[in-house]
């Protein structure tokens, strides 16, 4: 089957690194907070797209450079064009923006966001979207939409923020645009844990490594599940997980540690 | 456009206060903690719905009167006749109260409730199903239908509640009918913060008039998509944001935004 | 209107005992910590099938015996089996595992689970798909699927478990399969109290008396109303209690809780 590799992407506007088939995605204009631009939003959005064509990255990394992870969309760069536009080309950008978070929930690698700093905006966004969220002390994240007059509802936050924070609590940030602080988001279930600035990096790493050496395999079904059940009924759940599993059953993995278990050893698992 | 004034609005069964903006709906039956009859159920709803296409209101704030927010449902007034009532008058009297939720949620306007002491069935309810809800310690939140003999489920708690706390604490609060301090609330996500008594309606107002001074459009926008994305699959809510948004971008608050944080001021919204 | 008696079942694999309208299901195999087996499962899923056409059964305890819930699906007599089974067979499999959680959610009664110790994989699972939750300082709930090589998505834990401890935190112990502990467990909403081990039983029998006492009808369509709304939207949910809870207000313990208060006393609950 015809396949990508990651290692041979050589985006222009973030950093990528693939190693041990973690990919580690890092926004790096730090010197301005790591802000997005058409260009970025679009070169990020075909990157996740082609995650899903690649077979060397398990997991991916999510972060930004300098102690900061990102100020979202950039005043200039894109809140300036924007005004003014017509709707056609308002509506393109808002759909590249969602496309983004749509490309992040149907890639198959779970999503590991390392954010220190400033996370704002579009920035905001892109940790909600990701499938573990790690942060700081300093960690300030802002839903700031209504700062710039606009909504709540930008890239899924009216969707997904509530799943993660509850209706009441994500509510009020996104009609208020304020900083949730990072014990707020450690004890509303935002992060899931939060570590010194210089500890960050390498427990992302750690935890995407952890994941790349298990069951691969099993670990792309489980994101896809979370995704596919997200508005399905039980009884439907149910199926989808029945058959989700089943297939699971067959990987080389799942005999890799019944095997290991009898002989009362560690399971190496391989991915397949 | 055909538009009504709430400020014209004489309610027979609660206060209605209009000014800068903000509704104030205050129950005021204070010497029985504020209870529901048939008639201000009826003229709840009906308010909540004229709300859609009133013009001088961007706020709402619900609150009651004389250290109570609400004991639901009259005993007298309404449990007594409700018991021996055929089924289609029972049907009527559940659709109106299922509808004065729905109205709350189909109202444009964020529904800020401050809700101090009794907050009991119906009385309940009706913060669960506003968008933000400031209480104080003294705030006891009962979903106690089961007291009287009925199921949790009434007037949308076994949907709402769970949203809004986790489901396995909405179903012990709908199984018992127990009362859920204001500690509980505050820790659960129910409420999105707890106020001295004294001090409880000033900040639901303060709360009301930042965002009636907010841009307007854009708030409205955020509590549809909050209702319509409710049980969405993450594809139609990015869709469906990213359309919302892109409206917003062509409201004049959104230029407005912009070019004070050019000329480095403070945005000076109009709502429109 | 034919009904059975779970007294008079007679399960091989598990323990029932049915007392005051109250069934205990206790899994007894202490001496491997409770582990399920293909006949437990399959009847496990029945016991809980028939649930729904006994009159003598209004609340289900499921606890294990000898300090331990449940170590999930037994090693040597499930997972060696199902290694190297063919797809129909494994489909059979994960379709029976999850019609078990089917049958708990459809089943009538509200289901309480007393678990201290070890909770595991399905033995996991069974407490998520209850009802309400009551745990020790010693209960360690691990989905810990991805330790065998499996997918997170077993049994509904990707769509129940988001829905009660946030999906962020749901993400991570889904991932990892690490032991999420008691206090999380307590912290995050997924039990509804700890007790002491010497105390967990009476608790939860405490609870299931208490409900049994209730008004058992209502309490029913409390739990068919959680479980229909899962993913409707607001308005379908709000005429699902409407319907709902019009024909509770025709049971005569709704006219039993009136006619006690209007008499200053405590109703007494037939459950009619």
């Amino acid at each position: 089957m015809y396949k990508l590799k990651a290692s041979e992407f050589r985006p222009k506007h973030f950093r990528l690194d693939v190693a041990d088939r973690v990919a580690t995605v890092t926004l790096n204009r730090p010197d301005r907070k790591n802000p997005l631009t058409f260009d970025s939003y679009a070169e990020l959005r075909d990157t996740f797209h082609k995650f899903q064509y690649v077979d060397d990255v398990r997991v991916v990394v999510l972060t930004g450079e300098g102690g900061n992870f990102c100020s979202g969309g950039d005043v200039h760069d894109i809140i300036g064009p924007l005004v003014g536009m017509e709707m056609d080309a308002l509506l393109a950008f808002t759909r590249m923006t969602g496309n983004l978070v749509k490309e992040m929930r149907q890639c198959p690698q779970p999503i590991i966001a390392a954010v220190d700093g400033v996370s704002a905006g579009a920035g905001a966004i892109l940790p909600m979207a990701s499938d573990l969220r790690y942060g700081t002390a300093k960690t300030k994240t802002a839903f700031l939409f209504v700062r710039v007059g606009l909504a709540g509802c930008d890239m899924g936050a009216c969707a997904i923020l509530p799943r993660l924070i509850g209706h009441g609590r994500a509510s009020e940030l996104l009609y208020t645009g304020r900083s949730m602080s990072a014990e707020e988001g450690l004890a509303w279930g935002y992060f899931n844990e939060l570590l010194p600035s210089d500890g960050l990096q390498a427990k992302a790493k750690d935890m995407a490594q952890t994941l790349a050496n298990g069951p691969a395999f099993a670990h792309f079904m489980t994101k896809k599940c979370l995704h596919q059940e997200w508005n399905q009924t039980i009884e439907q759940a149910l199926e989808t997980e029945a058959e989700a599993q089943a297939i699971c059953m067959k990987t080389k993995d799942f005999g890799r540690a019944y095997h290991a278990f009898v002989a009362k050893q560690t399971p190496v698992f391989q991915g397949d």
